[in-house]
């Protein structure tokens, strides 16, 4: 492949920067938690490489892989998890970027319920997510097993993708994917959706 | 109209920035939740425009309405939410800005409690709220229902503001209203009433 | 009086501006709630202004008051709270700074538990106050009631600066005041007894 | 000893100036509470002296110690939890940066829980820990007793690094003890066991 194939256009790579920083600022990537990525103009992605602290990347931590999910440089090392980012950008034609992040909210609620997803009514915040227009309306978010093995994880995610899942997913004990069809749109969602489950959590603890 | 009229003056649109990016430092605007206004001089309205996050507002985000909540600008889009500051400037004649707000205290609050108001009292931050100069009070914070028709959730409001609202009002699962004489007093009494809602809500969990 | 005895050092107020910043960065002085002060050379004390928000002071929010709490410039307006920080530096010899702020887990638990103290036994944190050399220990912190006449509250808190609070004190609903024998020592000690203060909330939660 | 041996290098000064500061941000280090170190290339140890704001350290505040704990220059002073960290170097050859922070959810779960370790399950993050490739495994985090008598203290570890200890320790009402080959790494295992005591503690507000 050429050079131009290789290289993630700086604005991609500072928007995935900034995105880092932000999460970083909420406590939502701690360690080296979490991955990030956007898809780029030529259907191209560009996502964080393995191993980094995503509230400090450098432009230098952003990498391209292709569809499938392979780095299109010699030497990159892709997340194990970038296998689930290339499956958001395959089922969802729309989605512009995927942020995946750890909370201490999503783990919990995710490793305490034992319901195969969470429901969300009545919150002016599910106005957030694409095609809402109400508050009077129930989302569900679906929670699926953690698993290390990143091919069989996405196959059990993809009958909810067909079925639509509006807020994204969790992975138990792990944490949340959302997307966008921008990274403005994908972050506001995401914090939209950090909201729910932080009020969840509370909700939980009044009982 | 002319030129004059449409814009909003530099001064007014950086305080509604900033005010703006205070309320995100707190959590209390996620995704592109909550609205921020301010009353000019000549009576017209700054408010933040439909859509936007308010923790990254620019003063291009800051639009110009008329008392009804019209924008005087072809082409601005102002949030359906504009109606209930409209309200707040034409009932209480010395508000000067208007701030609403997304908390999970709020949010959680408003979804569990079934009271139609919460009521606050022996706290020294209630000095915070106009007229008051004791803490040996009880002030009352209604609670109403969330609404997607504006002018009606409009016309549930208007006797509470006849009785006086003190410390503003919640709209459940949606957020908190707080006004003041200028943005400082708002943004004042709006940590002031976030801060009485975090003591209600960790009160609640020590039952 | 002269000039010279009504300026506050810019030293000093600059030392007042900062520690305003960081009580707001954590919470503890919403709304305009709280007050800070410091003793100069002289034996006067600078002091913040009424009615301003402490994390936004600039050094004109910085006033000089004489060990009475009088202000020394003609149009000065002297929070009435003045008085308690001029207690603490009549009856302790060696306080340099005053520190006030409002936290939930003060308000939370002064308004809460009925007994006349908080104390502490076993946390390692003790030691950050005055004369402690063990966590194997136990402290008092006593909390009084709150009441908006200054000179009848500080006739209750008396016979507690005979006793000695190596902690400070609580006025219930309102908030902390503590001390050190400079600004830095103070807020470090101020941050040792909300650390103490969010530890016995959270074990009350867990009960 | 020479000026040489006396000196920290500047870029590890600033490694701990900066790890201090992120601790500081997340509320890690309260008062004068904590205390940070780094290996360097010939042996010694950088480590913050005894008796200032962790969030506030100037590389003037980083002195140099020889592996017993002995400062290197005449007047510096050492914190007595010096001795610890020299048992990390001695005890885990790989080590190169060692962290102590006092957090609250550290000290409130080491005060209420009898057993001798907190043990985390089926976390993701616990992948952030040195040799771990899964979340399906079980971790032990030993709790010991504080102690004013660090050499006794040391003693009462020692066993525990026979064993190995891969998240870790905590010293009860006190905070936790992590490291790594390096800082960046170090401060990653003390956000992901930050996050895990944090899962811990709101599970045992579930309950």
């Amino acid at each position: 492949m050429d050079g131009a194939g290789e290289a993630v256009p700086p604005q991609a790579a500072r928007s995935l920067v900034a995105a880092g920083a932000r999460m970083d600022r909420f406590g939502w990537v701690p360690a080296t938690a979490g991955n990030l990525s956007q898809r780029l103009a030529d259907g191209r992605i560009a996502i964080t490489r393995s191993g980094v602290h995503k509230g400090f990347l450098t432009e230098a931590d952003i990498i391209a892989v292709d569809a499938a999910g392979t780095p299109l440089r010699a030497g990159d090392k892709a997340s194990a998890e970038t296998l689930l980012h290339c499956q958001v950008y395959r089922r969802v034609p729309d989605a512009g970027a995927v942020l995946h992040g750890h909370s201490v909210a999503a783990t919990v609620l995710s490793m305490t319920e034992a319901a195969p997803a969470l429901t969300f009514s009545g919150y002016e915040l599910l106005k957030a997510f694409a095609g809402q227009t109400t508050h009077a309306t129930t989302l569900a978010l679906p929670m699926v097993a953690n698993d290390q093995d990143m091919p069989r994880l996405a196959a059990v995610l993809e009958p909810f993708f067909t079925a639509g899942m509006p807020l994204g997913y969790v992975i138990r004990g792990h944490g949340v994917y959302v997307w966008g069809p921008d990274m403005p749109t994908a972050l506001a969602r995401l914090e939209g959706l950090e909201f729910l489950l932080a009020c969840a959590l509370e909700r939980r603890r009044l009982r």
